[in-house]
């Protein structure tokens, strides 16, 4: 079964196809810029050359439609048929608490999307539109949800509920949400492998560190907290998110600074975070090269993210208890950000948690999972580059094939010890050759 | 040397007596309900009948005048003569970046708390009233203040910015404070005694639990982080408080339930917390009732609270490092609710935590500082009442007499290992014949 997977973010569309009879990645890319004057593709197929191409893009439709006609194109594309494509799994940011696991997309279910549409107005109407735009192009196949949502379905409600007026949560649906499900999912399936343990015994902190940034406490295999919220604005630093902040700052500023409500919630959203710190850059690339020349904003801002990663791990080593098992760092700045992964995990020896600063500046791959922890740290300390679009692609097929479960009664092909990532482990002689060493804290399953 | 202290809440006046030479409380009381139609006052000086009483207070002024009447009082007051009083200390809630130790009053120190009213704008303007009203009828001795954003200027930066847009901190002085600074400086230094160890090499968590709440980290004797923020509203789950919550529920909330931005700003500061939870409770005593009578959203309320403090040590746990030398529990809650403390503490083996149920159980007593944590626990975990007006009435003697000096530079008389609160410990047998086995816990100082 050959299966696209969707992930249409507001302004953009990323994508991939997989051959799940071979269990490999024939082709991805994304479409960026949608909405604006003229949008960017990068398209690669395995074995062929990428393309880069520009073109106007006025909404998610045409976008899905150019990433339709990129995979069929002779020189570029990796199928011959658009029919070959059997399902198509999208990503759905927000699913309030409907949903607990993936869903088969009907009109009824699209329907309970737009009923929390409120609860995420700037990802779910992007989401909508990529499911009609995709439907009607591919009217006869399966469209599947994986929403963000689903995997913190878990969190009891000491951990869900605010502290704010009751009728705020029967009437308007305010609670905690949490986000990141399919990568949470992917990193503590696969660290309970690297453990050797049943997923179900399994106890971590998941640190998702992208230009969004959530964490995760897990125990027994499910979530039971999580630093995003009703919105993905709570938590951690994000790119240009200003995370948890003092309430009470958001009416001061529209008295003192005579803004509008609307005017403080999109600088919280948009202006805060890394950009509000530094005042110019979002990419935690460029605040490392900021660190290495002495600027102090970018000193600054690298601080304050080591400093709330790391109160978010201590914070969850207490609730998950004393069998903490493993920390878990994920997505492009908790992969590849070794300075950030040191300093969080620095002087946690009294937590049973052990980082190897040689082994952790050796730990900068997307093509393999890696252990950074001392020999005698009582917690193990991973870095395992997500895999989302597998989540997304499994579960698709499995709602296809009448198979699929919720996550605890559901073992993926990536929890067998056996399991390989084709795509990535492509790169790997390249990053052992670059990075001598790397090869020495690989981490393998645990038997 | 007589000292007089006040703590004008927003619709109240605190105040204590205190006869400096014999180190003992006069008399304290609380005129309640200021500025409604009828304000009640609670006055009791040393060895003589409580006085309970009703009269019009429109303002602080009137309230400030009743107290001093009440202390001059021949049946129920412990003042032969106003002018027995040789200084008066005054807390002020919110002190800005400006003052990092207490201070005495000028007219340019008052024109300073007025520029900060803005970030408190309930506390302040009380606190400015109460000075002014004290120096009128007192206008010829030393009136000194007692901020409580002092003791937490000594947070770092990676701990007090807000990842918000730079300008906020730069003009407007968004950036977070702190607050129950005289409580965390006497129980640290109430801790230090405890343990036998220098102030300058304590390291603690301290949780001030009371109506309003917040947990502070301190290492090497000064506070390093707090939950409290720009304002008193974020952090811990408090009486009619929120605490920490996604800053996206504001807009939200606005749009949604069509609100101002100040009637959702009025909520959450007072219709959340235990309130917004029980819909009818701020008191703990109210919601330890309600849970005993396996009332859902007591229970709720409750466990909410005791999971918010374990996060709160974890997290702080975490920054303060290796060397933690105790979790301190004050405050009214702290002191006497000993479900929410052993909540909070279980599981915490793994962080060196390990609390005794049993004395736990009798630690609820104003007239001693106990000791519950197992023999066998790495950090110590002591209950200290608090005592935030021998810290106002000490810095008001010693800014008077010209030996004051920063905390870090002074020591405290109650930092004596043989220091004894007298007029707490005359409490203590009635304690011991109430709670067999109290004696047990009383923590004595190390040698």
């Amino acid at each position: 079964m050959i299966v696209l997977t969707l992930n249409c973010g507001s302004s953009s569309v990323k994508y991939q196809v997989y051959d799940w009879a071979n269990k490999d990645v024939l082709g991805n890319g994304v479409v960026e810029r949608v909405g604006q004057a003229m949008s960017d593709l990068e398209h690669k197929s395995k074995g062929k050359e990428e393309l880069v191409a520009k073109r106007a893009c006025p909404t998610h439709k045409e976008a899905i439609e150019w990433v339709m006609e990129s995979l069929l194109d002779a020189t570029y594309g990796c199928l011959a048929d658009i029919n070959q494509v059997k399902a198509v799994g999208h990503r759905i940011v927000h699913g309030g608490s409907v949903f607990t696991q993936s869903v088969l997309i009907t009109d009824d279910v699209i329907a309970q999307f737009k009923k929390v549409e409120p609860l995420a107005p700037l990802h779910n109407p992007a989401n909508i539109m990529g499911v009609e735009a995709a439907r009607a192009l591919l009217p006869n196949v399966s469209h599947c949800a994986i929403l963000d949502t689903a995997w913190h379905q878990t969190m009891p409600d000491t951990a869900f509920m605010y502290a704010l007026p009751h009728a705020w949560y029967e009437n308007n649906q305010v609670r905690r949400y949490g986000f990141h499900g399919s990568s949470f999912l992917y990193t503590s399936k696969r660290a309970a492998v690297l453990l050797g343990k049943p997923a179900n015994k399994t106890n971590l902190v998941i640190c998702h560190i992208g230009n969004g940034a959530s964490a995760c406490a897990i125990k027994n295999g499910v979530s039971i907290d999580t630093s995003m919220g009703m919105t993905p604005l709570e938590g951690l630093l994000m790119g240009s998110r200003s995370g948890d902040i003092d309430p009470a700052i958001i009416a001061y500023m529209a008295r003192e600074a005579n803004m509008t409500l609307e005017q403080v919630d999109s600088a919280l959203s948009k202006e805060s975070g890394i950009l509000g710190i530094t005042g110019r850059f979002t990419d935690r690339r460029d605040v490392e090269a900021g660190v290495a020349q002495h600027d102090p904003s970018c000193i600054l801002a690298q601080n304050i993210e080591i400093y709330r990663i790391k109160k978010y791990i201590g914070a969850y080593a207490a609730v998950v208890g004393p069998d903490l098992d493993a920390i878990v760092f994920t997505a492009g700045v908790g992969e590849f950000g070794s300075d950030i992964r040191v300093g969080a995990l620095s002087n946690m020896e009294h937590l049973g948690i052990k980082i190897d600063p040689a082994k952790n500046a050796l730990a900068m791959t997307r093509n393999a999972e890696t252990c950074i922890s001392a020999d005698d740290s009582k917690v193990k300390v991973f870095v395992i580059p997500t895999d989302e679009e597998i989540v997304m692609t499994e579960d698709t097929v499995a709602i296809s094939n009448g198979t699929y479960k919720v996550h605890t009664e559901y073992t993926y092909i990536f929890q067998d010890p056996n399991y390989v990532n084709k795509a990535r482990e492509a790169g790997l002689p390249k990053d052992l050759t670059k990075r001598p060493g790397l090869d020495k804290i690989i981490a393998k399953p645990a038997k």
